[in-house]
């Protein structure tokens, strides 16, 4: 186990323009084990209840994902989403969220586990990112997630969590929700200065920007032809970015690039399908010619006047 | 004269959040000309009112654009636009548009144009696009921009200008609401389908994607720390991008990409100041150095697992 992965387990109910799924495996850190699970040894620390399906187990199981830190609360159900996506589906309409075990859940992370030189804090309430902090010793890297909730909810214990990170990963919206800031640029340049040696913004279809202190790179998404369902694409790109660090070990500038490939292959390959269908059924083989495609489509020739 | 620009010469008063400008010089075959200047040799076609200023006449002859193709309408004042831009300013809000001279506005390309190799059919009315066309003979490279306006009122039209054109230049929106499709990809091969050699889908501050029958290119916007006013970004593009392509002479795959750049580089200095304040400032040098920065800030290094 060199990578611990915090987050939520959940069922997802999902509608699309290309179909539903019902009480699908989904959930932060699901998402982003599977993704690393590719380039890491994960291990994830999360909640589930007395419903959840074996199979699923199973399927964790066979991405080798360390469950020794997944709490089985026997009281309640599992942290269920339910939800739907419209035209470009860039946006996801929430019918139901019941938080059910999720909502008293406590990060308690093993033993075995406090030594590990990789992180990547998902999203939950800060607080507990925050306690998740405490329990561990010097980890080498530490990503952290997060989303609009505990930007408008809870902005101080956020801006603790940013300050005790290497890599802040955050969409563009809440970029300039948390600084109050229009421009991207500005808004990073601004979180940088918590101390964290990365600032992502994720923008979605329209791809990743890694800012750096004295470096800056732009990745565009792949092109999809059919989005199937963009669930998890977030924590998928998260998963494979931290995945890679984890694997490589290096983190200069290029390493880093090389983690923005990772994270956009795996969420390129998350949205064709529902859920974790083809996430979870990879080849590196399959991983390898989209990262090379990729690097084709976004290769600029030398420019002179 | 080696490229033809057809479009709106006009002033505009715009209000941003970064200051405001009354009655600065703007229009769409203003920004593209300007932007071409550097790379080609334009003339443009459009119409003047009886208040335009003698200060803009010679701006346009500093960068040498052929005017012979400039009508003035003595009848009437120039175009005007009244607008203003907004929070991360990626929508325009439109006061007022007084048409005034353009609204009788009749394209006629003087005969010592009608052997130009190259053209920019700007943003007016499909009808006139079709008359530039039947004006013309055997143009090497013709590369059409348009609008959502014309989208909703003349769709057939416009058809039969993409029909007869090498590059479509539309906006991400633009081309959602012509094909009727929400995936990108999915209208850009739609679009390839009336038989351009490209299709270039302008994403604003996210960049562009070119589109070709067995190619594909993204690149990103530069990133600027303070976008002053957006107007005339997309005009630049093109400007910059039929330019190149009209002093290379090639329109291969590592063309249209250099395209991109010069493209992508005259909308970011367009964006850096209000009205032509920067690009027609501009030095060969500045425009170099700005190409490289943005192809080292899109370099994606080699991956594997």
């Amino acid at each position: 186990m060199n990578l611990l992965i915090v987050g939520s387990v959940a069922t997802d109910t999902i509608e699309t323009p290309f179909g539903k799924v019902e009480n699908a495996l989904g959930g932060s850190a699901t998402y982003s084990s599977v993704a690393s699970s590719y380039f890491a040894r994960p291990g994830i620390v999360a909640v589930i209840g007395n419903d959840f399906d074996k199979r699923y187990i199973r399927l964790l199981n066979s991405r080798g994902i360390d469950l020794r830190g997944l709490q089985v609360d026997k009281s309640g159900k599992t942290f269920h989403w339910s939800g739907y996506y419209e035209g470009d589906m860039n946006k996801a309409h929430t019918k139901e969220t019941c938080l059910n075990v999720f909502e008293t859940f406590k990060p308690e992370i093993p033993l075995s586990y406090r030594n590990v030189r990789n992180i990547l804090l998902g999203n939950i309430h800060p607080a507990l990112q925050l306690e998740v902090l405490d329990q561990v010793r010097k980890p080498r890297l530490i990503l952290c997630d997060t989303m609009n909730f505990w930007i408008s909810s809870e902005p101080r214990l956020l801006e603790k969590v940013f300050r005790r990170v290497d890599i802040i990963c955050i969409n563009d919206g809440e970029a300039r929700q948390f600084c109050g800031i229009d421009s991207l640029p500005a808004a990073a340049r601004q979180l940088l200065k918590l101390g964290p040696k990365r600032v992502i913004i994720k923008k979605g279809a329209h791809g990743v920007l890694l800012f750096g202190k004295d470096s800056f790179f732009a990745l565009p998404a792949m092109p999809i032809l059919k989005v199937k369902d963009p669930t998890g694409a977030g924590d998928s790109f998260a998963g494979g970015a931290i995945g890679y660090l984890a694997r490589t070990g290096k983190i200069d500038e290029a390493a880093f690039r090389r983690a923005m490939v990772a994270g956009t292959v795996m969420a390129s390959f998350c949205v064709e399908d529902f859920s974790l269908w083809k996430t979870s059924r990879l080849t590196k083989n399959a991983i390898n010619r989209r990262a090379s495609l990729l690097r084709a489509c976004t290769r600029t020739p030398i420019f002179r006047v």
